[in-house]
């Protein structure tokens, strides 16, 4: 039997779902001969490792119980119990992990949605384990801290930092490693942003449907925080940055749904709301209807074409896949010198299930690296 | 720089371009730290061998020579270079590659269209070796057989085998290794049959299409040859079998678009397509119109659901990944618990160059196995 130790950092929405993955995959990993060791916990204040890395882990009902205590929203502190784990603070993870990493081998899982992350990420890399991100904030860092997490580029996974589950980034990894030339990816990355511009092509006001897709729980509390283009923005340097362009987040030009004039420093969320939003409604019209004259239809896209990176709206023709999405789904068009017409991959690119569903596929694509 | 030895098997229109890939792709490779040594070819008649595999390697200007050899339909026969290998007669292949085996690890690639070479990947596995598949045949032998495959199911890679270079067999791996439940999974595999679907949609008539397809080159040189199902037939069981579904050939359900009386035993080609073919035309047309009444179109298709696999003639939503369809494109909808709306992959599924880079993919996706 494989043994895989894992440490999970974060254990919010997506690293709870991956702990509940990983007990219900018990018997299907043995069958593959594969056996997922959690030895290790933390959220942004404590940390609990099991007290023996080598021989002991955390047992399913302790999963479960930090499943449900972080589901009630508390700390990992009312999880600790003397004879299950060791507890230290966040603070000492650094100097945990380098013991842990002088013992075993291990898989740092990230959950979390922290840029402070990169340390210790970077860290366990350079002591020989492995690393699995869902968190696309040490991935849009510097280039200089990007390039040493891509030292031993075979110990790092991170499927789901772009279209959650989607296989986007193994298949692009495949791509570029058979030497066939990637001439440029158009992708529709926000579920969010996917079903705003479907619904406002229909002829529904803009204002209308971002509010019906903040009350279908849709967007992020405020938002701004999806119509600002940010968080497209990071996966679309992502990809940049797997296809060889060395940028920076300041480098991409990312277009905002919302004026600066009505951003969270400016405006309140409910004045936004009922004062702002409205006032976007006929330019986007506008654009929507003069797509429509050309048979496109309006994506908010993520384009790398020519070592640029662009983020924003785009017309896309209305019978390409981009065209026809509905919903909230993702879709990522890739042209190369063998997809002339382009590969396409579409499906639901976020959710706790399908995020961990990713993460854990990863995890278990690191199986070569142990013994 | 991690030392990969490979050794071909069939040269023809894959194995060819795969050879002018690794050529092509040394410097890319380099810098990934991987040099790709083609340690040994061989065709249906000859083997030949580097005269000692744990130091040399057949070098680019060599493999050019073999390229160019069996772009001229020649034997391998004409590439013999005392200098350069040792020849050996493809009855001797198996006693040759556990020679090799006892001093290096290798990756066996199957480009040929062989049902012969199951027992030397059978046997290349067994010795602790790799094996990459594009061929079909040894994935859709008896259930028996193919279990002796995946013994060691990291050694064994075959994502060529369904789709060409399309990220499918990796990404169903993937869905399945994290658990997640495949309820059920339809494609349309085949470039050929795809194209004949798609045209008749527009009134067309059947056998005109599948003349005019025959022109393009799209189909073999008996058009029977893809009409009958079967190669969709084998991409389908390879799909099933990777499900869990322990089924054979003769356990499918293959809906051939020809009847048995005009079978290659039964007609000779010039008459099928002069005058049997033509008697077909009616009965796709009223299927087509029949069809078009609920808004569906007409697909020949896999279906893979509860333990079943079906080939076929489908009636598919016009305004789904598979009902859009257009041209020789492949596509797969995967439905499982993340996908309740389908995830889809669309893509070229086939030509040489694809199908090589797929294989390539394959091959550096194994890097791990090597020291």
């Amino acid at each position: 039997m494989k043994n895989i130790p894992i440490i999970l950092m974060g254990c919010g929405g997506v690293g709870r779902q991956l702990l509940q993955h990983i007990v219900s995959c018990r018997t299907l990993h043995a069958n593959k001969g594969i056996h997922l060791r959690v030895v290790g916990v933390c959220d942004s204040k404590m940390f609990l490792v099991t007290p023996d890395v080598l021989s002991t882990e955390f047992d399913d009902a302790f999963l479960m119980d930090i499943c449900k205590t972080k589901f009630d929203r508390l700390s990992l502190e009312q999880c600790i119990d003397s004879g299950k784990c060791e507890a230290s603070s966040y603070a000492e993870s650094k100097r945990k992990l380098a013991d842990i990493a002088a013992r075993i081998g291990y898989v740092l899982v990230d959950c979390s949605a922290s840029s402070e992350t990169i340390e210790v990420i970077t860290q366990t890399l350079n002591l020989g384990c492995c690393a699995v991100l869902a968190n696309k904030k040490p991935l849009t860092c510097s280039m200089e801290e990007f390039d040493k997490l891509f030292l031993q580029p075979r110990r790092i996974r991170h499927e789901s930092t772009v279209g959650a589950g989607l296989p986007i980034i193994t298949s692009l990894n495949r791509i570029t490693s058979s030497g066939d030339e990637v001439a440029s990816i158009i992708g529709s990355l926000s579920g969010t942003l996917g079903y705003v511009m479907s619904e406002v092509e229909n002829g529904k006001p803009f204002s209308e449907v971002v509010k019906a897709a903040k009350d279908l729980g849709y967007t992020e509390p405020d938002p701004r925080d999806d119509l600002s283009g940010m968080d497209v923005a990071r996966k679309g340097l992502i990809l940049a940055r797997l296809l060889g362009q060395r940028i920076d987040m300041n480098t991409i030009k990312i277009e905002s749904l919302y004026p600066n004039n009505m951003g969270p420093s400016m405006m309140t969320l409910e004045d936004f709301l009922a004062n702002g939003l409205p006032l976007l409604d006929n330019d986007i019209q506008e654009k929507v209807k003069k797509a429509s004259l050309n048979e496109k239809v309006l994506r908010y896209v993520c384009i790398l074409q020519n070592s640029m990176c662009m983020i924003g709206i785009h017309e896309v023709p209305k019978d390409s896949a981009l065209g026809r999405l509905k919903g909230s789904d993702n879709v990522v068009e890739i042209y190369s010198r063998c997809y002339e017409k382009p590969l396409v991959i579409q499906g639901a690119g976020a959710g706790n299930d399908t995020t961990a569903a990713g993460v854990l596929a990863d995890i278990i694509d690191l199986q070569d690296q142990f013994p």
